[in-house]
């Protein structure tokens, strides 16, 4: 792999592919001018795009394929058949080394599937996660698993705190990020034993984040934390419970500005304040999911991104490329079991 | 026990006890003119409240007690030695048929632990759950349970389901409502197998509710279903983001009215259109969680009620009492397990 960073883009995968995937490209250029793609699709839809784009074509190469996930593949089926398609071939470039980081904006399941079995995970995590941006109060937090696995022990919710800690490092820039878990009351006593183990592990004050013990779900929305560790089950629940909320808030404030003359003027004088609070709340300035654990960097963009959402989530990429956030994962695996076993030896003298 | 609907009053309970319970007693007075009260508590600090109101006094009487269970009372504490407090003392009125339900805005943990203890589960009834009203775009719901257990098999989630089907029947008024599984998808191959087997048995058509199969959590806030059924960890976790995450963007609205002159000029113009925004998310305008599954109805006020979120959370109690829920609940779940057997007869033969 040259210097200069390498992107492998499904071209095909979202809602408006591959029109937003290249219009994405483009507005990430301006900010990574040091990125290149590798754009994997129909390349009688993406050449006309790119002939459009003559500095981003510079920096790119498109790469055939007619095969696309469909987003109502199941995830066996992807795995079993999805290998020569553009998702399947961004995932083959990252596991080549031809790529630093593979995105897509398809098939979430189908993505995280095939890139599992084509990446493998890496040395010291036994189950990979999948890991996003929640807007707070204070700014972004992250919280994983997102639904990767929906039954999870102890130890991998040690292994997600670990990794969530290096991917907040890595992308929010903090040097000692604070890592909750998800509990049900913040009492050492509540919750289940799985909780509670992980809890006894995670508090020790040798690690490259601070342990802040157990948040509850309306901590979440204040950025009592910076990463929010479950299991892929509660992360799916409370992460689309809070979609649902916001959007539910959205949708009452609309109805309440169009109630009267006078609400309507409101809005009108409130546009402006209102717009900053939407950019706080819109999910493309939050976009890009990223499947940590694996031997390779994978990156998931919401299917209905627009462009901005998809140069953010490509900024996802660069930033976690940049850091070989692959390696610090496994370096930080294994330097918490090293000093883990290292107190359970001095115990047990 | 006579006609009239009394109601046991934990007068200790709540953030502004004796205050709001007195005056939300008063308020529910008025809508509710056939129920009288047992207020539990300090005479002394009753006696004046009541003396105030002259119309409520006629229908109250007091029941003194020293005794109160603290907010940091451990539940298990308040098993043992709580029986003579305000709290305890109320549900015992429950348990000897004195009172047709007990209301307190107390510790929710210890609350739950004595009604648990002291008016068992009802025949049919492996484990009682917490209940609550949710808002959604359509009115309210109602999602069950909420963190009285952490571990739920596919049994507690199906009686989960009859018991939340019968309290929305009787407090929402709907002939039919409509029951969901939480889960992490809408197909049904999705979830653990715990869910998947719960939905399996809920999947039939004789029953006092349409099951609607999974709903996922940005499904709670459109009003997906009417009822919505999950484990005590994950509703707890659902419930709790939700609420953080309407807290979040009321104070990002707050700040947007707060940025510029127009801004705020815009908020004095929509106030009254906000008001009703307000209103529809107020937690005073859903108040009143419910204890299911136990031989008597036990009602928690949220602690922070005002007298209108306490006179709601007795309308609760008035509306179960009335119906006599406990009787609906043990019915329909002794229906459902009879024609559920006599399909398994029905297959074995």
């Amino acid at each position: 792999m040259s210097d200069r960073l390498t992107i492998a883009l499904d071209a095909m995968g979202g809602d408006a592919a591959p029109d937003i995937v290249v219009a994405g490209a483009e507005r990430a250029r301006e900010v990574y001018p040091d990125a290149g793609f590798l754009f994997f699709g129909r390349r009688a839809a993406l050449e006309p795009l790119l002939a459009k784009r003559p500095t981003l074509a510079a920096n790119a190469e498109i790469r055939h394929t007619d095969d696309v996930v469909s987003p109502d593949d199941r995830p066996s089926t992807a795995v079993r058949r999805g290998r020569k398609s553009s998702m399947g071939l961004a995932l083959e470039a990252v596991r080549q080394g031809e790529a630093h980081a593979a995105l897509s904006a398809g098939n979430t399941g189908a993505l995280m599937a095939m890139a599992k079995v084509m990446l493998k995970t890496l040395p010291g995590i036994d189950r990979p996660a999948l890991a996003s941006f929640l807007p707070t109060y204070r700014g972004d937090s992250i919280m994983l698993d997102l639904g990767a696995n929906v039954d999870c022990d102890s130890e991998n919710l040690v292994q997600f705190a670990v990794m969530g800690a290096a991917f907040a490092r890595t992308v929010l820039g903090l040097n000692t990020p604070s890592v909750g878990l998800l509990n049900i009351g913040e009492e050492e006593l509540k919750g289940n034993d799985t909780i509670r183990r992980a809890a006894e592990r995670l508090r020790r004050d040798d690690m490259a984040f601070d342990f802040a013990g157990f948040v509850e779900g309306d901590g979440i929305g204040q950025g009592q934390c910076d990463v929010v560790v479950t299991d892929g089950f509660t992360g799916n629940v409370a992460l689309k419970t809070a979609e649902g909320t916001a959007r539910l808030i959205s949708r009452l404030l609309a109805d309440a500005f169009r109630a009267t003359l006078l609400a309507k003027l409101a809005y009108a004088l409130a546009a402006r304040s209102l717009g900053a609070l939407k950019d706080h709340l819109d999910p493309n300035n939050h976009n890009g999911a990223v499947f940590l654990g694996l031997n390779g960097l994978v990156v998931k963009s919401h299917g209905g991104a627009n462009a901005a959402g998809y140069a953010a989530a490509i900024g996802v990429a660069v930033d976690m490329a940049r850091a070989d956030l692959c390696r610090l994962i496994a370096d930080d695996v294994a330097r918490f079991k090293t000093k883990e076993g290292a107190d359970t030896a001095l115990q047990t003298q």
